[in-house]
């Protein structure tokens, strides 16, 4: 059986009850972090955890195999089925005919309510990545861009390259998204508009909604970080952000 | 301190290890299942829980006040911000000047990543409601509609009426949204509609693909439900509800 287990948000305290059983049970036991960043420590959940490198992970998958004959637990940070790679691994394991079971953690796309906007009313959420040479999409612009004019939030994840240790802070988020803006120069986020930074939610969250260009300059500490921008605001919503200010 | 913990998804070894600590250290322990089913037992986690009803959660919440001399629990079943009865809690904290602390938790809104559908690529979440006399919402219609215009995926949240034991079944979902669309002829769900049925995510999960009318008959077992209708489908995705079917 291969037990695909969620770490959570932030550290090595996240990881479900169910999940640091089955974790325990298991005879072999590997993790990956290029997906996102994992702020704890492995060694207090159990002695022997081999890291798997994106490599390691997306090539021949040794792991899944081995999980024919054995019980072997695979650690993911946040929520298991949250990130493409590992639906993939689930659908790799189904065609080896391997046995698998899902432990569920929390993630950003729950966590975000933090906030005090309501779940219900994000639309697509989108990614800011970094751009590099010959590459620069426009992407989450347009998906902001639509959410809004359905008066839906957008939740902005911020581009995660681990193995380079290089995390997108709120700052340079703003930055991408104004580049953009003015390329585009149809109004969608400008430096006025109004929208919230958020970093570490579930491990000491700091939370705050101001103009684009007042957020950029604010010092979020470590990542992960995050942006949303509102739609359309219920008057419990406003309040909220008025403590959020 | 006011801790806010999510039990998450399914029973009693859904809650982290950090909700799990701070939960034994709290003076003062409450919980609440009106907002959704739990099938874990509550003594396995401590000794004095106790049980707000929804008036006892709405009204007064003495519990709140009580946090600002004490360190109190208050275990929430999901995620504690999910469900915007729990945002209001936390509002209301602020507004008290009592300091608060949100655990989070696994949700239906990251585990719904089980069907192999892209979390990002879904767009508003709706709910479909239990048709009272003269109260039969058409909105679960209205939001699918545009989210199938835009090409993203819909989760449709099936009703919880915990104190009255009425958990809403995939089933019943089929039937009332088969309803609405007898009644606006708009094509947008009929009996061969393709949609996923998801029952207990995260806790044994069964999870169906199928033609609508297919799908109505078959028997998800116990609660809670939930109902995705795809959008537009990548070939991974595809490849993926093949293996649900």
């Amino acid at each position: 059986m291969l037990y695909i287990i969620g770490l959570g948000l932030y550290d090595e305290k996240d990881i479900s009850v169910r999940g640091m059983e089955a974790l325990k049970n298991c005879q072999k036991a590997y993790a990956e972090f290029y997906t996102n960043a994992f702020h704890g420590k492995l060694e207090n959940l159990r002695g022997e955890i081999k890291i798997l490198s994106r490599e390691d992970v997306e090539g021949k998958a040794a792991f899944i195999k081995e999980a024919k004959n054995k019980d072997v637990a695979f650690l993911v940070p946040g929520d298991p089925m949250a990130a493409t790679t590992h639906v993939d691994i689930l659908l790799r394991a189904k065609k080896l005919g391997v046995e698998t079971r899902i432990i569920h953690s929390s993630s950003v796309f729950s966590a975000i309510g933090e906030t005090g906007l309501q779940i219900y009313k994000f639309g697509k959420t989108t990614s800011v990545v970094f751009p590099e040479k010959n590459y620069f999409p426009q992407t989450p612009y347009d998906v902001l861009k639509e959410n809004l004019n359905a008066g839906l939030h957008t939740l902005l994840l911020l581009d995660v390259k681990a193995d380079e240790e290089r995390y997108m802070s709120v700052g340079d988020g703003i930055g991408i998204l104004l580049e953009i803006e003015k390329k585009r120069k149809e109004n969608v986020f400008t430096e006025e508009t109004m929208c919230i930074g958020a970093a570490r939610l579930g491990g000491g969250s700091a939370i705050k909604y101001a103009r684009a260009k007042d957020l950029a300059d604010f010092d979020f500490g470590p990542p992960p970080h995050a942006i949303v921008v509102p739609g359309k605001l219920h008057f419990v919503e406003e309040e909220f952000l008025d403590y959020l200010k």
